[in-house]
């Protein structure tokens, strides 16, 4: 699926993603996006989980990660303009698909903080990169690498939060 | 993610794999591949539902839509090898993605039959991909494309086998 080169840039690519949606266990608290609402089924929209601090302090986050790649590597985006669109695109598409994968988990009846095997590690990640294919994607061997990869680096992160406290549940 | 003709051809590109990963449920039944072994944390390797019978045949149901559809669109293939190989490699790709995720939620020690959002959707697309990727592959907005649209396709069939009564579950 291509050198090590291009797999480091396909990490590099997707950092604000990885960022935005780690955010939220630090940043996050307050009002419920839903707002309490339900859905017909009875059952919450969203949950008490996802909140619009975590939301937008996650997009902050991500899009920040994004101007110190910019300065970093700014070869790799060929302006200030497309290096923050593209991580606001895959922040904002992160928090998307995580928002989406808590909808359908309150659908199948499955409580807050309940895992979704396969959803929780691929869902944003999935979501990030379709909002940011317009402005800049990756070849189809480094989106291989990043669905095989991106598990790994999740469960690591939750592992490493659940270690230090900042979750109550290691997944 | 590209015109409707290339979202087209995408679906035809992993047709082997929805059809190797559906079969197991109309050929399966036999011997467990973990032939009754556990891990060590006492639990089933894979459990029953996963049989030599159900692996074998959805390999060779799948290298034969291959087959078919080499005579239909010769040009895609190049040759008749290269369609075999493609198909066989989508196919064994997309059942070993199976029996991964079937170790996966023994290890989180959900029972057989139990749903993995997520997981279940997109474990069999994702290696079948990975798999047939150094013979042929697609782009990278073909990808998202059936990263996006696959789950759909995977509860409206697991519904009509449901349905149809070749299921006991409707997922």
């Amino acid at each position: 699926m291509g050198s090590l080169s291009s797999l480091l840039w396909a990490l590099w690519y997707v950092l604000p993603a990885y960022f935005a949606n780690a955010s939220p266990v630090l940043v996050g608290g307050g009002r419920p996006i839903d707002g309490g609402r339900t859905w017909r089924d009875g059952r919450r929209l969203l949950g008490d989980g996802k909140t619009w601090r975590g939301l937008a302090g996650g997009v902050t986050i991500g899009t920040l990660v994004g101007v110190l790649q910019y300065y970093i590597t700014p070869g790799y985006y060929g302006s200030l303009k497309t290096a923050v669109l593209l991580a606001f695109l895959l922040s904002f598409g992160a928090l998307i698909g995580d928002l989406t994968g808590s909808f359908i988990k309150r659908r199948v009846n499955l409580p807050r903080g309940a895992p979704a095997v396969g959803l929780d590690q691929l869902g944003f990640l999935i979501s990030a990169l379709a909002f940011a294919y317009p402005v800049k994607t990756v070849s189809s061997g480094q989106m291989l690498f990043l669905l095989l990869f991106t598990p790994f680096v999740h469960w690591g992160a939750n592992y490493l939060a659940y270690r230090m406290g900042w979750k109550s549940v290691p997944w």
